[in-house]
């Protein structure tokens, strides 16, 4: 897996180069955020010819290890200004990696009024004229491609959002099912990707061979050890496929950090009727899926399939963050009506996070009362129609909140705070202050040890080890997007050790040279440091690294928690060699 | 004069305290921003509780010096996120300086949902419900102040912009004529009057004392040398009264640098009809008024009554930098479209420079064509129905370009630029990056040497000795604010050093000691080291001390010019001691 597929806009065309050596060892996030910080001006404007679209898939991906399907998307985000990286399940990653394609860049600038499609295959790449597919939305635009192609490609697309440049606009990755259900959802990628104008890259794997490890028989013993550890977790082996992300609905509820109503309040009255066990039993009552893989080798399958009462299917999970967003931090709490909200986020390609903030933030200016699901949704439906308040919406919480005057907007770096509240949650107020993402909760998911008891317990309400907890949970996560890991297997890993030397050894063999734990922490801390330095260029400073003030001057109910991580301590964060 | 009114919005009420010695001797800019930098902190929220609304005549206002009354507004901007001074004429700085008050400062978090009134007289000031003006635009604000108080008071107001909290909103100040026509226009103090739901300041001088200098004679002897400068020089004397500020359109497009439909190109080919010679012909032949002044004690008369066909009043001016923004920048050629769009600003109490610079990215959107004046007014009326395009109108340039995913966007900070494209007016282009203030042609007019010819020459297409140009300009326009002094005396003062001698003069007699050019000067760079660090403790770093990447990239016809100044230049902008 060796090749680089280069996507010059201006001229335009593509051209295929090996991998520079510095770039060998590396996938996903590492690759992604090693070639934007070496490539794109840290002060560009994110949607100019000087930014660049990277999609990489992850190390591992490909390599017949499980649950590394990983598929990132980096640039410089139209949403936060920083350097970005977002990634997604879905069969793309796999497709490419199935190629030898380590990396596509698309840069430069089109002709102006057109539309693209690049289609990927053995014999290489081209780019083809699409401008039919303008203004459709993401289910249409695959179902097109698959009728044309069949169905064992893979494809990744934008929706109205992508082509309206907006800054919540997501990146679609088609699932098993051949369904744009898995997003690239973070800080805007599909407005880079529409600001390239690329509507859908078709990837047809056959004839491909996929990247096999150099030490076979080794790579094989690593990877049962790895599978059986999944397996016996009870979060990775149980929850997740029983109940899916959604299981968190209730556990957040319950640890008061379930913030609702634009995040006013920790506990929400209405969380029962839109909980991962009522999810549960309503997918499988309507005859619905639950378990279901969002890609080929995925063992933990938290995926669902959401069917309505005539057992159609709507939607896949909906996921908990989509769950929150669009309900309790809208104060809602009918779940067909999230289900449908996320159909169409899917559809538009929003991020399901940015795009429920941005409605509660709505909410709070007064354009709807919280609460009120069929208002959410018209207001929703005004995306697709390319309306004044439908950009708004689909621009993200911040932008929609500066021009309705509103105070209490919860972001950070201009990316919304997700499903977590930070009062309640004080380490994952640490990431949230301090990724190199804006906003992020798998940038550093410091849940675990707060909320979920999962490598060890750190008071959720106290201030003590939190920096501590969020960046070593940040320099894992950076190698764990760069394997193309799914993030769930981090569960196993917090927990036991032996899976984090079962990676280890999977890249070992991969490699064939050897590789241990400091070398995959070493890793991690190399892509932070790398963003950290985008950032410091692009004009971040430590005053940027703070949640907004309301976190610091407004008591969270029930436990009247305010944020109290002192700024010099949050300053520590990246302290580490 | 050395009250400070304070009014605590949290209470509500108004407490009257004696000045502190260190705000003794300070006024206008030199006070908002010393008052800010001291009580605000840099990184709160805009619209938050911590931010303050702080208003302040000039050290000289109401002295009797001419040309003397400028109102200062100063807050951390809810456009920029910066330090914020903008200031206008108008007579409520003379009338708050004949009361004795050096300052109001509003402050805290006004009771949801009303709106007030704040009524200032010589026994102190009160707060009073004012929920009846609630969605009235500044005329109708205004007037009804006038009605109710006689013809002696001065108002000071915001519209429907600032009520919203728009990124464009104004503080409107009434004329002589009790008119909401001069504007501290940018970086949206309007909004922040707006969250601190104050609609209007009535102030009545009546039974007041007007501050007194120490040395009496020897002011009065300095104000005649100061008067008969200002008479002599041929910019002051007789451009400005007989065609007022418009009479730049026909020389800066002559000099290619008159920012055509979104700064695409340098010169208008519809100039003509929106020349100041023509307006100043319309207005004549149309029974209006040139050589209007805004204030009492006015020598220069810049302003102008712009009537209809029918000689019925329209609005004042309009001034060159309205004309250009809803005019050229926008491709419309049509002076009575312009003048109603000027009405409309003053009205729903808009910068007219970040409205009309807004409307210009609209139509690089698509959002209605470049030269479609009536679509333009059409636009111009949603911000008054309050409907979300109209908010986005009201939220300035970078916002709307923003939601409608536009590369090309004239902000520096976030603040539109202004009628002189940097490209062919390199000196400006330097103070519109670093100037503390956002892109602001005021905080230090490099167009004087560039292009006028006066106070020495430097040519525009050249990057030599910008640098040092900007920042002797932005020294000494910070002392002019602090004065209270209306910028066009620079004119003299670059021409002719007894013009500074004679400031000087004044300020040493108003303060009864000595004062010289150095103390002016030393006064000058006080103010811009403190608004410096308040912006670095805000998060701004040399990499937001740039113009947007289209500047250096794309070439401005007629000059086929792009901005040149190298970004290490730029950095030294702030070095002197």
């Amino acid at each position: 897996m060796s090749l680089i597929l280069r996507v010059n806009m201006s001229e335009p065309c593509v051209r295929v180069e090996e991998s520079a050596e510095a770039y060998r060892e590396l996938g996903g996030r590492a690759l992604t955020s090693a070639l934007v910080a070496a490539e794109v001006p840290p002060t560009c404007h994110p949607l100019s010819a000087e930014n660049k679209l990277v999609i990489a898939p992850g190390i591992l991906t490909g390599s017949g290890a499980i649950c590394a399907g990983r598929l990132s998307i980096g640039g410089k985000s139209p949403l936060t200004g920083t350097i970005k990286e977002s990634n997604a399940g879905g069969m793309a990653a796999l497709h490419l990696a199935a190629l030898g394609i380590k990396a596509i860049v698309v840069e430069g600038e089109p002709p102006k009024g057109k539309w693209f499609r690049l289609v990927v295959t053995k014999d290489g790449a081209k780019l083809e004229p699409a401008d039919g597919l303008a203004g459709l939305g993401n289910y249409d635009t695959v179902a097109r491609q698959f009728q044309e192609f069949g169905n064992d490609v893979a494809c990744i697309s934008i929706g109205q959002a992508g082509e309206m440049r907006a800054g919540a606009a997501s990146v679609a990755v088609t699932d098993m099912e051949g369904r744009p259900t898995r997003h690239c959802g973070r800080g805007g990628m599909g407005a880079v990707m529409g600001a390239k104008r690329i509507k859908v890259i078709v990837i047809d794997p056959a004839g491909g061979e996929r990247p096999k490890p150099i030490e076979r028989e080794a790579f094989q013993a690593a990877l049962r050890k790895f599978a059986g550890i999944l397996t016996k977790h009870p979060l990775t082996g149980q929850t997740l496929p029983t109940y899916g992300t959604n299981a968190l609905a209730n556990v957040i509820n319950e640890a008061g950090a379930f913030p609702t109503r634009n995040f006013s309040e920790g506990r929400f009255e209405g969380v029962e009727p839109i909980s991962g066990e009522r999810q549960h039993d309503m997918i499988l009552d309507r005859n619905g899926i639950i378990a279901h893989g969002c890609h080929r080798g995925c063992t933990i399958r938290c995926s669902r399939i959401y069917v309505d009462e005539a057992g159609q299917y709507v939607t896949k999970g909906p996921e908990y963050e989509t769950v929150w967003a669009h309900g309790a931090d809208c104060g809602i709490s009918d779940l067909d009506a999230i289900a449908r909200m996320d159909r169409m986020d899917d559809d538009f390609g929003l991020d399901t996070i940015e795009t429920g903030v941005a409605i509660g933030v709505a909410m709070e200016a007064g354009v709807l009362p919280f609460g009120d699901a069929q208002g959410a949704i018209r207001l929703l439906e005004e995306v697709g129609k390319g309306t004044p308040l439908g950009r708004l919406v689909a621009s993200g919480a911040e932008a929609l909140g500066k021009v309705y005057g509103v105070r209490r907007i919860p972001t950070v770096k201009g990316q919304s705070i997700p499903a977590y509240d930070p009062r309640a949650v004080q380490g994952i107020g640490v990431t949230y202050a301090t990724s190199t993402m804006g906003a992020d909760h798998t940038a550093g998911y410091a849940v675990t040890a707060n909320v979920l008891g999962v490598g060890g317990r750190v008071d959720p309400l106290k201030t003590e080890g939190q920096v501590e907890l969020s960046r070593n949970l940040q320099i894992a996560t950076a190698a764990i997007d760069a394997a193309g890991l799914c993030l769930f297997v981090a569960f196993a890993v917090l927990d036991d050790s032996s899976a984090l030397d079962a990676i280890c050894e999977m890249l070992a063999a991969f490699y064939g040279r050897p590789f241990g734990p400091a070398d995959f922490l070493a890793m991690g801390k190399r892509v932070l440091a790398q963003e950290r330095r985008f950032n410091t260029a692009a004009g971040f400073t430590a005053a940027r690294d703070r949640l907004p003030d309301f976190f610091r001057t407004e008591k969270l109910p029930p436990h009247e928690a305010t944020f109290d991580v002192p700024d010099d301590e949050l300053d520590q964060v990246f302290n580490f060699t």
